[in-house]
């Protein structure tokens, strides 16, 4: 029988390390030091000279007093120090907590109080917002200036800049003490469907699973040029900055999604691979053919999220120049840690079919132990019927650690030995999973369940719909009914009886909205629409006609 | 301060699971089930249903009495059997030992006494071998023949067949019981340099990880079409059984590597990938040469190790249609670990140069923490000067849990926090290391090592032998071929043919000196014989007479 080395237990063995995407770092750093790692306007770096910076970073939050496990917090754009900061606070052995730049400052102060932050690094763009929300979590904090000549005139209660903090630091290789992979990497609060946001806590291994996962997910070669369109507050990026780093890639950093922005930067730098939201890629493919001279040798991998990509969508982005790789996860479980994995077969199929196919969510990365869905009340695997409605489970090395500080919702959201992710999905005879329905988003109407998704799903295809919600609203008869919200294309108009209509000859009856509403659809700083918003709309829209249809 | 989650220690819990490549099966089954996962001659298998058989394989493992942590041996071809060993004796706990068939029968009793073999499984093919060994080791085991009908007529003491072992195993999934991820997973005997052949122990988070960094360095798209021409008893085929299951793609199997069958099988499955010494690169590339129709649209990704690719072969295998990857690594750290990783700017440069660059070993993987040319007396990185001499030293999780059975050998190999690879080189000043000797006196013939130790052994049991040493010579078709220089007894007489004969008798023939020197032996002042002066006459007998044996 043979017994396993006990020698792999101790960290200073020479056959043991502890997973941590950091290493990545030090790989390419090393591999790849004259490469270059972040370009942000003219400011251009190479892996060596990032890796350095990242290096003082840890050594300045040491000296300035961080301890292991202890949060530093940021709230800032997508510049080079957001990406430094994803390697310097962990390698000081301390947690990164990106706050959401569109939070209020109560938002954020609550925030700062919940993960006891230590060290705050404020863009200074975001200054305003900082100092009034530090005001409200009523903490000592060191606040740390990330300057930028652009917004220097707005004013700052910091006390120093974070060059001048990395001049603190010294160039000397710093690394976590005492590492253990289960130390927690970073700290992402939920925009939270009730209450008060929820702390996810994530780990270094999983860090390093997650940041392998994109990569070979995602087909991935070496030295892709990353453009950050998507927020590096979202989930750290999905993984991306250490997934960038394993690769050996180039970080184009901007502020924003100005669609003219990120093209004129896909261009310049010949940008391979982006994430977005469907809305992102909606507004490059817009922009895209606004500009014609560029398209025909535009060819960009893009990964998106959040939503399923309409049919339309889909097609219009892959003739601009868009290959879209649709992902699906969620904050605690480590950003998007599903696939819709393309099977070769597919590719002979018609587009609509093609279209229809990659709306999956798909399977989970090979790096997620488990992916499935289940009936929550027995805990058993929904038949793979593409037809019973269950919720997505998931097990593994990529489920968070716990909520912080919330043992009630911890031990609620891993009951039962899997990770509740509270989205319906049905699983199609392939193995392939499809996301019907938020649970809170079913609409429920004379006792049958209705997915809003399915009805977005028929709004989007007609002609005059660019954007499309549906929530329950309140109904005397039937309990709720299906209020949509819809955003036309400019220049083409709709009606409600016109929509009512054409879901009519599409859907069941009981599945079609009886109200619509033609306005502009509020989103969060994602481009996910925000749902809560509508349901008000409908319910006052509701109280002021409650007779209607 | 923020406190991991407990809940990720348990093994039952939503948030943890040990790594291994057991998962990569189990994934790619369910994802990818009606693929193709296994083709061998008429026979050809999906991925749901080789992991149906792996299911049975360990189940009847299992019903044998193994227990957990045993070694299950093999001794085959790369025939579907090898592949579904690599799951199925994993899965139900037990420990892969595949046995190189090319060792002699005494080798063989060796290693499945030391190995305290539970169950052997052999194909028909190598029954003779297995019987003889079997006898000499003296031990109780359980043996399985893998029938084949081409060998049908050898005599055989197995008391059952493979597909009737598989019949009596259940068809449920199977998974190993309270696996730890440090768990034993593979048991590969290195020939050795002194003394009998050392038992390396590989963990199931070294195979899962290294597996990773073989589709990550080999940039390998999803479904590879892999053809086995690499034997998979060399370090479990380099865990390549574990990537290509990772990425869903086909295992093309073949018994042997005659170069027109692989040519046959790369144009017939249309091949993406192989790996092999740089005697298999060379076989392909005249064996293409010879067959002119297929070579035009002929691009196979090749991934050799062994011996850096002489600079003319690499640039005819490129033109014949053959991408060649240059990996080095050792049985220790789970067969290549490190990658000549090509950087961009290299492709400016001559092909001579080119090849040059290409001859080194390169950097670690991504999952190697670290590989290092290190002073092994001060144990200090030796400078990055392209000049200074030092061992290759590796740490981290791709380096082997201990030789089994051997804790003096383990300590002495994992001194001071590092595996001591016995591999002289140089580090250049961009980081990238090249092999300049082997302080092992190694000879690697056609792809095997060959230890000049065991040769010397044999060499002083002849009456006429006083003094013996072996070393490398240049083979045109081997790479490399011992080249013995023997002293006789004053007195005595011997000649190279009788010599060579008598070494033939003893082991098995690709170790078996095919150059003999007898003459007085050049030794330093303390009497030590001075190796480095016989590989510079061995080298210039070579340029005399390079095509003689």
């Amino acid at each position: 029988m043979i017994d396993r080395d006990k020698a792999t237990e101790s960290p200073a063995a020479a056959n043991f390390a502890a997973l941590s995407p950091i290493s990545f770092l030090t790989r390419t750093a090393a591999v790849y030091a004259d490469l270059p790692a972040v370009i942000y306007g003219a400011e251009q770096r190479t892996w060596a000279e990032t890796a350095a910076r990242c290096h003082r970073l840890a050594s300045a939050l040491r000296g300035a007093g961080l301890n292991r496990k202890e949060t530093v917090s940021i709230i800032a754009d997508n510049i080079p120090a957001s990406i430094e900061a994803c390697f310097g606070i962990p390698m000081a052995g301390g947690v990164i907590n990106a706050i959401n730049t569109r939070l209020d400052a109560e938002a954020v102060a609550f925030i700062l109080d919940h993960a006891e932050t230590k060290i705050f690094l404020v863009d200074r763009r975001y200054s305003d917002l900082a100092d009034e929300a530090i005001k409200n979590a009523g903490r000592e904090m060191l606040v740390i200036d990330i300057e930028d000549p652009t917004f220097d005139e707005l004013p700052s209660s910091a006390t120093q800049t974070y060059e001048d903090f990395l001049k603190s630091g010294s160039g000397d290789t710093i690394s976590p003490s005492e590492l253990d992979e289960g130390d927690p990497i970073a700290l992402n609060y939920t925009s939270g469907t009730t209450g008060d946001p929820k702390g996810v806590v994530l780990h270094h291994r999983g860090a390093y699973l997650n940041a392998i996962g994109n990569a070979l997910s995602w087909q991935m070669p070496h030295f892709p040029v990353y453009l950050w369109s998507l927020p590096l507050f979202h989930c750290n990026g999905w993984c991306f900055p250490w997934t960038i780093a394993l690769q050996g890639g180039v970080n184009v950093c901007v502020r924003g999604v100005e669609a003219e922005m990120l093209l004129c930067l896909i261009n310049e730098h010949q940008v391979t691979h982006l994430c977005g939201a469907p809305i992102v890629v909606r507004m490059l493919v817009d922009a895209a053919a606004a500009t014609e001279k560029s398209s025909e040798k535009l060819r960009v991998a893009v990964m998106t999220a959040g939503a399923a990509p309409p049919a339309a969508l889909l097609q219009v982005a892959q003739e601009t120049g868009f290959d879209i790789t649709h992902t699906y996860g969620l904050t605690e479980v480590y950003g998007p840690c599903a696939v819709n994995a393309w099977r070769p077969e597919w590719n002979a199929l018609s587009v609509e079919r093609q279209a229809e196919l990659k709306a999956r969510q798909g399977v989970g990365y090979p790096m997620v132990e488990e992916m499935v869905v289940m009936n929550p009340e027995t805990m058993q695997p929904a038949p793979q019927d593409g037809e019973t409605l269950g919720e997505v489970m998931f097990r593994g090395n990529l489920v968070m650690s716990e909520y912080f500080k919330n043992p009630e919702a911890t031990d609620k959201a891993l009951a039962g030995g899997y990770f509740h992710s509270g989205d319906l999905a049905v699983c199609h005879p392939d193995g392939y999973l499809e996301i019907r329905d938020r649970s809170k988003d079913i609409i429920i109407s004379g006792g049958e369940n209705i997915s809003s998704i399915e009805v977005e799903g028929v709004l989007y295809k007609h002609p005059a719909v660019s954007g499309a919600a549906v929530v329950a609203a309140p109904h005397e008869k039937w309990g709720e009914t299906p209020h949509a919200f819809i955003e036309t294309v400019p220049g083409k108009d709709a009606n409600a009886e016109e929509i009512i209509a054409f879901c009519r000859e599409r859907l069941a009856h009981f599945k079609c909205p009886t109200r619509v509403s033609i306005q502009v659809l509020p989103k969060t700083a994602t481009g996910k629409i925000q749902k809560f918003e509508l349901r008000a709309l409908a319910k006052a829209d509701f109280a002021e006609n409650p007779g209607r249809s």
